[in-house]
């Protein structure tokens, strides 16, 4: 374990600038991973972190020992709590950051499985939840069309929970790229006259889109043929959150294909 | 509609304060909604402004008018824009903003309908996001346990997109009231070794509680007997995300009873 003191330290000056700002964690090509929990599935999964940062009095925390454990020494920096405090992304953490290389997954010339779509999301909360909702369906692509928050940002990867482990992420995806290569229908929520999810069915391998908060799936991605789905909303009111309504459609389609089953 | 250009005006002070801390939100008698769709939203759920804040270039926007053309002009107070954006709970609003008053439910003495129960919730975007699922499902009480995010802070008013005026929503609910006054059986997601929802029998009506980000529903629900069920995810995350997953449980209610009745 190596101890750093100086702000001036190259690896404290660079964090130091990406920690406070998500567009230049995009122009970087490693992300932070932020917290205990983060970090430990990470290495759950098999993941080796470039870097693991922590600060001084993180090595009171039997937890964070724990997870100090399954990093080789040499790849990990002390700072004092106050520089720490400087690099970290998050308000009150326990002081242990990952730095990890960000993986560019290469998409797949024909996708004839499930696959989730986010376009234009803004939320990185909506994000994070959207991709632990995927990873629990068991579905593994997920597209992030050009527009979609910053998937590896600090704020996606904790709302995330560890969700980007166990997905292949792709950003900068292009409607007309991703469309040529789909071979299984695209499907989205829409709230007025469309037949509702519980009466579709669902049972084939489907691609998931949920557009931008405010504006829904833009016109790019309705210009081919999809599958509508309603969301009943006995309660009347006229749209759930993004994600509440992502999880409902992954949830349902697993529970038809587990009905069918039975 | 009236103009204040000075930055001591009380009513501007009063803002002021208000705007940055939601703890001074939380002792406040009132409640600030800012943003357009908030605003119309409560206007057509009939409710009726104590003010309503307007910056200067809000006037050149027709939404703003149309919105401003239901309000008695008494109650329209103009800022310049600079002292509007002192004022402003958000980075780049359109520049209106309503001063609520706080309903304040009474709770009733027994509950033997729907209902949905936040314990010690964090996060705005999740409390947001409940209520809006809740009302969509037709849910009218949510019981927010001591502990929960406060549910009328701008941030939770502006995630749940007007959800608060189809609710009534009830505070620093304590378990061993509430749970006297339950007379229908509690429900709760768990991880761990409960039956799958949707093999669940959900018709009947339902008292579902949702528990805080890290450490779920505290030990005083858990003390009296409750369903538990298990939301499946075939894909081996360890968890959703809780507005997640208290979407999936009200869609799959209400999914249950439209089976039955066919």
């Amino acid at each position: 374990m190596k101890t750093v003191t100086s702000r001036d330290n190259p690896l404290v000056k660079r964090l130091h600038a990406l920690s406070a700002s998500t567009s230049q964690q995009r122009r970087a090509d490693f992300v932070l991973a932020e917290g205990i929990h983060l970090a430990g599935s990470f290495l759950d999964a098999g993941g080796v972190p470039r870097q693991c940062v922590i600060s001084e009095s993180a090595l009171d925390d039997v937890e964070t020992r724990q997870v100090l454990e399954r990093i080789a020494s040499e790849r990990i920096v002390m700072l004092p709590d106050a520089l720490f405090k400087q690099v970290s992304t998050v308000v009150s953490g326990v002081g242990l950051l990952l730095l990890l290389d960000r993986e560019t997954p290469p998409v797949p010339p024909t996708i004839e499985h499930d696959c989730v779509i986010l376009d234009g999301l803004q939320d990185a909360g909506n994000v994070g939840s959207i991709l632990r909702s995927a990873a629990a369906a068991g579905v593994r692509d997920v597209f992030c069309a050009t527009g979609t928050a910053y998937a590896w940002s600090s704020k996606v990867l904790r709302s995330g929970m560890g969700a980007h482990w166990h997905l292949r992420i792709h950003e900068h995806v292009e409607a007309v790229d991703l469309l040529a290569r789909l071979r299984v229908p695209l499907a989205l929520t829409d709230s007025h006259g469309a037949q509702a999810i519980d009466a579709t069915d669902l049972s084939g391998p489907l691609a998931w889109i949920f557009g931008n908060e405010g504006g829904g799936v833009s016109s790019a991605w309705r210009e081919v043929d999809h599958l509508r789905v309603t969301i009943p909303q006995p309660g009347g009111m006229e749209s759930l959150n993004v994600a509440a309504a992502a999880a409902i459609c992954l949830f349902e389609q697993g529970r038809q294909r587990r009905a069918a089953r039975r």
